[in-house]
């Protein structure tokens, strides 16, 4: 028997009162998703197959869509075809006005690798849609998530006491913000249970100036009092790594004023420059002042998968905590952030729940099993474990560092060009796939002073150039400066031969301006 | 020219130096793309098309997939076909292991419902996989962003000034507790503005003994006391919702104590029983003591469609904040947790961020434009609008509407059994789609104080039975009952039928063999 047609319901009378299907039908129906379901693929597939030929930013205004689209949802859908016609829609309203994070073209932003498995892996979890809170609720998807944080920590070189094979352990969140407040929350409590619940307020947590907001972010939501929030400056000469003996005399400053030191987020791979700081120096200052340390490698982590990387993390056997985002460089769609401790309970203890609704599995009684619920904030879980243990299975550790070395030899070969072109410097020294560079402004244009509102400007022309590349700025240390992240998994060394193209043609044609300028303004 | 092939690359020499492709090749490549995405589209819906066959929960011991993989990943990939390896792993070792969320026989949860919409839209988003973390890195996906929550709220009948088209407006996050926690720390830092940072310590937060521990774990998180969280009494009279008296009394005498009353998460559906807490009265009492009010609805929420149940959120036009997971039981496939504010500016004082490294678009400049980054806790964020607005697009609110009504229909034909049935009595008054029932015990097993006992037998037995039913249990005043919550799209009426059987059975079963032990006792 045929499922109901569900457009051809009525739907209701003038009361509200439904004439409902028996069974919804079409809402789930086999045949129909797979129909459907190619569809979509095929729009995806035409998507990346079409990736080069849009700008990678569009030029549209703020409420452009919103202007387009009707102000409610519709009562009833298209009689024919509705999903059809939302998927034209989707080709035509929606796609012109995305920022396609990832045109070979887009070095804007780190990037967000896609990859054909990391794709259909999430796919594959949207469609078996199950919620993993507790290992009853779902306990393959646990056991998965556990052999995936396991498998990748091993590929990442981190040491055995943050595994589950070495007595720690790992969960996949959503970000990096999710995973900093998580084990923030977890040092926060195992030290008040220490020095007492009423001394809050006491509480300093420290980073470095270069440090993602993120972090900020997480220790003003768990309460950390926005003053008690050390930014330490750091320095070109070290490359804007956080010095250990600033770290000390900082620590030693709160400590002579009453203050309890409370956590160190170190990063490996800064945003604005990929600086690394110093772990096993760090740890050192830590561990005299009882701190717990995180480190951060949201970016850069996923360069760990190649052995001659490693050194970045050296000393990381003292950490807490550790956190990458597989979503950022390592080929697995967003959002996949793996966070990794070296002692379980701790998180369980600051986030753990227990109520009575909860399924208990009369086969996890009197096992210790993980019930993730416990280890993140939020309760209501996706399956992402599916689409990392893919993506490790069907492309290899050896897979990995191929494509992440490919990046970093396109950026060695971006930096050399940055380097042979006197009008231009690096201006942080390359380290993964980010090559931070300037114009110098030339002293009858202005010299130093000048120079950072020439970058601006270059940075404008350079992304409204059509068919041009699309890159970011940082400024550090008071210099601003262009960013070119490489890392999406269509660039090609021809995109980067392009980008550096465009970048010396609007450099040209931004110095020849400001000289006429010059000319000018003399010969008035 | 064809692009290398993955697998045939060496990937380095001893030294780790890689023999890198030119490019990422294979790991993107939109013809390879097409193939293994038709292949996940079919995995899918033959999953679905089996559905009915699986157990909802299997018979597993911890450990049991853990077991059967490797303890690391492979260094390179199976040399042929390694992603229809990896897909015949999933469905010979992993889905035997899952729970089947998407059964027709899963009543045990709220539901995670699936449709073909929600699910390709999920897909969708997995492909194009852009970060819409500002306006610039995305604008159409911040845009419907911004139309899907509009279409939503008013598809909902929430009050206008909820809504970006009445000054207020919302955002798509994962789970309720991240929606929570975001509203928290914003009337958190408003209150502190008023009577001074240093008084974190004297605020007190209010919910019921039903509100989901999701509220604690999120007062918790932003640095409430443990001890400043009152969740008050409710009682089976007023159908476990929160009295405005009760709280009224709560908060006065937090008042006389010298605390400061900062926050009522009221629940429209409750986990355990789906109460409904009174909203239009705890706003009253919220209201006099300057305290902010958020509704969870997370799983209610969805009914919201049904002008009918609109009554259940009277008052609702004084809440400063609402949520509800259109992932639960609004055919939007997991995660989807909708959260509207009053006031945006109060979310975005709390948890804004600005750093250089953001591009400014240069046609966002002046304008007001929504920065999603700073209404939530992650700064990472999916593109989760598409599916939401496919959803509503492609099902209509009627669709939504004949979808949540039959649900509701099979719940009133299962409470009908039970109130049929004189061994069994309706333990909480059945509100949605959730019916909670128990099993009476007879005076001569035991009665009142064998109960529980008995019911927990009962759900066993029920769990137990081979192509059964799959439900879970509460325990409210004492009185532990089971829980048969209806939501599965795939449940039809048949399934409902079925289910009672199960339970009459197995109660009558157990029944029996009670009887005979005590029939023995006696004769012995």
């Amino acid at each position: 028997m045929a499922p109901p047609s569900y457009i051809s319901y009525n739907g209701g009378d003038q009361n509200g009162v439904a004439l409902a299907p028996k069974s919804s039908g079409l809402l789930l129906d086999p045949e129909q998703l797979r129909r459907q379901g190619h569809q979509v693929i095929d729009f995806i597939a035409d998507y990346y197959g079409r990736m080069g030929d849009y700008p990678v930013h569009p030029s549209v205004s703020p409420g452009f869509l919103r202007k387009k689209l009707p102000a409610s949802a519709p009562l009833r859908p298209e009689p024919a075809d509705a999903f059809g016609a939302a998927l034209r829609d989707v080709r035509d309203l929606i796609l012109p006005g995305m920022t396609h994070w990832q045109s070979p073209r887009h070095f804007a932003h780190f990037p967000a690798s896609s990859s054909t498995v990391g794709a259909l892996g999430e796919a594959l979890t949207a469609g078996i849609n199950v919620v993993p809170f507790t290992w009853a609720a779902s306990p393959a998807a646990t056991e998965l998530e556990m052999v995936a944080v396991d498998w990748l920590g091993k590929a990442l070189h981190l040491p055995e006491s943050l595994l589950f094979c070495g007595g720690g352990g790992g969960t996949i969140l959503g970000t990096s913000c999710e995973a900093i407040l998580c084990v923030l929350v977890a040092a926060r409590d195992r030290k008040l249970a220490d020095i007492g619940s009423g001394r809050l307020g006491d509480l300093v947590v420290y980073c470095s100036d270069q440090t993602h907001f993120a972090f900020r972010k997480a220790a003003h939501i768990a309460g950390i009092h926005r003053d008690h929030c050390r930014a330490i400056p750091t320095y070109r000469d070290t490359m804007f790594g956080l010095s250990p003996a600033d770290l000390e005399a900082a620590v030693q400053a709160d400590v002579d004023a009453g203050l309890v030191p409370l956590f160190l987020c170190a990063t490996v791979g800064t945003t604005q420059t990929t600086a690394v700081d110093p772990i096993l120096g760090l740890c050192a200052v830590a561990a005299r002042h009882g701190m717990w340390v995180h480190v951060d490698a949201a970016y850069a982590g996923a360069a760990l998968v190649c052995p001659e990387f490693r050194h970045a993390i050296d000393g990381a056997e003292a950490v807490d905590s550790f956190s990458m985002n597989a979503h950022k460089w390592l080929l697995t769609n967003n959002d996949c952030c793996a966070l990794w401790v070296k002692s379980p309970p701790l998180l369980v203890a600051a986030l753990g729940t227990e109520q009575e609704y909860i399924l208990k599995d009369a086969a996890a009684e009197g096992h210790d099993v993980v019930d993730y619920k416990d280890w993140s904030v939020m309760l209501t879980r996706r399956f992402r474990a599916l689409k990392l243990w893919l993506v490790l299975r069907c492309y290899g550790v050896e897979g990995l560092r191929d494509h992440v070395r490919a990046h970093v030899r396109m950026a060695e070969l971006f930096e050399s060009f940055v380097k042979d072109d006197a009008r231009f410097e690096v201006t942080a020294e390359r380290t993964f796939a980010l090559v931070c560079f300037r114009l110098r402004a030339p002293e009858r244009l202005g010299g130093e002073k000048a120079a950072n509102d020439l970058n601006r400007r270059l940075l404008e022309d350079v992304n409204a150039t059509a068919a041009g590349p699309y890159m970011s700025s940082a400024k550090v240390a008071g210099v601003y400066m262009l960013r070119c992240a490489i890392g999406s998994t269509l660039t090609e060394e021809r995109h980067v031969r392009e980008a550096w193209k465009v970048v010396q043609d609007r450099a040209a044609s931004l110095l020849r301006k400001m000289e006429k300028v010059i000319t000018c303004t003399a010969v008035a």
